[in-house]
């Protein structure tokens, strides 16, 4: 089988060439512009975004799939107003069976098809990345900025990394070769072999209420770009970044002439969930889920006639060693503990610090004034209510907001109180800033548990090797998605990267100025391990693409009979 | 990390260069010769390998690891006698520790040299062939060439094919990259990554009692290969083959400067079986079994905790269309139905065939016709009793043998009685032909169910497209690990690689000659797809290797600061 010339897979040949070698170098290298710039994204682009977020609202949200007659979708802006989009309920046994037959003709197409179809519907994606990020920004609580970079051109990256991850393990499995085999000296047999890339079957992806998009399109675009029906099931908190999501693949699906019903909405509520029965059934053969761990491993036990690809949560370490310059780190820091008010799966929660200080910049500090900057710096850096409001935006969800509260009275001596800061845009928005506790590394119950929010210990040590050897801990047992180090010693870098490596946790070294432990870039970093309780599957590898899709192969006895002399021939043909 | 100039790693390039282009090309190739010829493996390797299997009888099998004082080890060749080997039983925790101990250098080393060390465990078995043949032969039944060929080169070559898949995927992971990234006209952050290639845990490697090595090797070596430490729980009645493998591996691992716990030899009995604590307890990570439906089904319901990989049994089937040679048909399908007793997962067991007939080279052959020429080339071809015996092997367990005997009474009219043939090397082997039966479609409860053995169905149905009708529902509903078809209409041959695709079966048509559906051979033969209840896994595929390894990371600011006009470096390191 030939390349294709598909229309829409020459349109895009130039992102999939650069993202093919942008997966091989693991470099900088993005396809979507991350700034919200009216000169990449048109003039008009903001506005027209708003205007069409702010056109959904109140109204049904249509969207022309098979579909039961009552709608379900009780969403509510962080910032402090109700959605009123209702969404069209699914039957699932509707929802499977048409899902099931729109995969036929899908699955059974070329992957220069797919992938061309994949990449114009990111590219489509792209273009309405002002609506996405509004529709992001009040389901999910992020600030704009953020709501744009992260639930826009990011997601948009991660997409596409999983596309050309995919892309690139379809076309390792040739189209056909001509099997020679010499099984005397004059005898030779020959077999025509073909083979099929067949999709593994339905794909049900299960998005979060915080990174609908991000945490989504990997999945969404691996199933898919392999041939395989995709359900999307999004959280009933942050539903329409998803549903805008699907209508625009699905326009683009049919368009290029296949049906539509590849991919699906299949949004719940929270009083009828149904995601444990979609997940467990059958006919389903893949699950993607991001949330909470206790339900991801529920998925994960349960849903076993699935492959499943989990991220789930964890508890986050950072430790300080020593450091050269003070200020830089705190002020680092200060940013990673605000954004978003610790909504972020990669946001620290143990902030591990010497009893006996730090040395900063060749001298000592003590704890107690180590833990005083870097509250100093939060205070400093929130300070500014315009930027404060920007970066914490809004809590999610009530359980969140209840939990800044307990925490500040339920163990551990109070540093810093989370406030309670006023968005004036939105006055009902629920903007809290970061708790931060001190406790002694003695009393595990206080930090030895997930704390989802903006809420963080700094937790006093016997020493750094202390320090590395609770994180160790509290990641093989809780998991966790990130670590931090500060130390100008080589030698605790080197014994954090060792520790690191066992527990599976990315490691951070020395982050300061304009770049955040929080920070995960497509085509370079892997995101989730897979190696300790946080999750079992990484964005992206070679593992979370290549069992979305099987081979089939069909083999006969080569047509016109030749002899070992004749000249050589093209035996491989490639994909 | 520069490519490591390791002894090991240098001296079997060839092997390893050779097995890269193989799993490109997927053409025909093999680095360990099939014929158990002495100018290949010496003049005396024959007898050497027999005298060494000799050695091993009714003795304790020595292998130095951590064990509890009692032994374990009924084993019972096929070919009637007792082999008196006792094995050390393992203590489950002692043993779960000293693995995961004896794993963490072992992952930590580089990618050439556990690459190196498992190309030179390769290079051994395959001198250890004949005396392997001889352990395969009496514990699996096996007739000696068969024995050899699949309990010996062609298991090396699966074993290769694996190594070759999780090198590539490893390599493929940069060792370090420094991102860059331009965030203002002048402002350029850099960050120096590094990339760790970390083993994703403890592998348990579960064998069968038909093809111990055949089918462990892949994942045996793909688990090893990848930075995990292996622990190999054969099959109770085929417990040799396995351990002289990790003997061999235990050697060579351990002359490589490693702990040899890396790989260890869990074997138990039928009294006191392990598997069920084994693969569920949480240090285990990886599981790969071969071996029956319902416990393989248990395995993937329960070991929730580990990726698993399955091969279990299906119900093959041989659709009969059409054909011009009658007697190249009959001949090779003879084969198929006798080899080995039909005692493999891809024998097929169901031979459709229309109630119509078939048409012969152009002439309508009625359905009666058709069955007796099959029946009367499978008697010819066991008429010769030196050929009938190295065939037929001999049945593994009493279960099959009683199973044969039943198969006859239970539906079906009996077109050829099963014959207890006589082995004059070993009188007590326990040998018996195919047994045949014609049964109408509708009779579905006959042959709608597996039926392991040298049992197999002639089944009349209304049409050639109501055949691949219900080979299709009975691949969906019990498994099929091969699709056989014999026709010259190019649209039926169509038709059934379509349905063949859907159902998640290999096809082969029209063999004739010195090639069989039951083969699957390593570098070509994708073998199980995943796609149907036969298993969920495939031999070997890029999702068979790409889980066993995870990648861990570290970034850190790069430490000369440079602008961004200096000179272009190389950015990317591989691995």
């Amino acid at each position: 089988m030939m390349a294709m010339n598909h229309p829409l897979y020459e349109k895009h040949q130039a992102v999939l060439q650069g993202a093919l070698k942008a997966i091989r170098e693991r470099g900088f290298w993005s396809a979507y512009l991350e700034v919200p710039s009216g000169k990449v994204y048109g003039e008009t682009a903001r506005d027209d975004g708003e205007a069409a977020f702010k056109n959904r609202l109140n109204k049904t949200f249509v969207i022309d799939q098979p579909a039961i007659k009552s709608t379900i979708g009780h969403e509510v802006s962080p910032y402090g107003f109700e959605l009123g989009i209702t969404y069209p309920q699914i039957d699932l046994n509707d929802l499977l069976e048409t899902s099931s037959r729109a995969m036929k003709p899908w699955g059974a197409t070329e992957v220069e098809i797919r992938t061309g179809v994949c990449l114009e519907i990111l590219h489509r994606l792209n273009k309405r990345s002002f609506e996405i990020a509004n529709a992001v920004m009040h389901t999910t609580g992020q600030g704009f900025m953020m709501a744009f970079q992260a639930g826009g051109p990011h997601a948009q990256d991660r997409g596409l990394e999983a596309v050309a991850y995919a892309y690139e393990e379809m076309k390792r499995v040739p189209a056909s070769v001509i099997w020679k085999k010499q099984v005397s000296k004059t005898e030779v047999i020959r077999l025509d072999k073909t083979y099929r890339i067949v999709p593994r079957g339905l794909s049900v992806v299960v998005g979060c209420s915080t990174f609908p998009t991000w945490n989504s399109y990997p999945a969404l675009f691996a199933s898919l770009v392999t041939g395989n029906a995709v359900v999307v099931k999004p959280h009933p908190g942050a539903i329409l970044p998803l549903a805008i999501t699907v209508e625009i693949a699905r326009d683009v699906i049919k368009e290029a002439g296949f049906d539509p019903n590849v991919i699906m909405l299949a949004a719940d509520s929270i009083e009828k969930p149904i995601t444990k029965e979609l997940v467990t059934r059958p006919e389903v053969r893949i699950v993607d889920y991001t949330g909470g761990s206790h339900f991801g491993e529920w998925i994960e036990k349960n849903a076993t006639q699935a492959i499943v690809f989990t991220e789930k949560a964890g508890v986050n370490s950072m430790i300080i060693d020593s450091v050269d310059d003070l200020k830089a780190m705190t002020g680092n820091l200060a940013f990673s503990l605000s954004l978003y008010s610790g909504q972020m799966c990669t946001t620290p929660q143990n902030i591990f610090v010497p009893r006996s200080g730090v040395r900063v910049a060749g001298q000592m500090m003590s704890f107690d004034d180590v833990a005083k900057a870097i509250v100093g710096a939060v205070n400093w850096f929130l300070g500014d209510p315009k930027r404060a409001v920007e970066v914490l935006g809004a809590i999610q969800n009530e359980a969140t907001a209840q939990r800044i509260e307990a925490a500040a009275k339920d163990g551990g001596e109070l540093l810093r109180a989370s406030e309670k800061a006023i968005n004036e845009a939105f006055p009902n928005a629920c903007v809290r800033g970061p708790v931060i506790l001190k406790v002694d590394a003695t009393d595990a119950n206080a930090f030895m548990r997930e704390m989802f929010g903006p809420i963080s210990y700094i937790i006093a040590t016997d020493s750094t090797a202390h320090s590395i050897e609770l994180a160790t801990q509290s990641a093989k047992e809780l998991g966790a998605i990130t670590w931090g180090l500060y130390s100008t010693d080589c030698g605790i870098i080197d014994e954090a990267g060792e520790a690191a490596a066992e527990a599976g946790v990315p490691l951070s070294v020395n982050l300061t100025g304009q770049i955040f432990v929080n920070q995960s870039a497509a085509f370079s970093d892997y995101h989730v391990t897979g190696c300790n309780p946080s999750g079992n599957a990484t964005l992206t590898d070679a593992a979370f693409v290549a069992g979305r899709f099987r081979v089939t192969q069909s083999r006969m006895p080569s047509a016109a009979a030749m002899s070992i002399e004749t000249k050589p021939v093209v035996e491989t043909v490639t994909r």
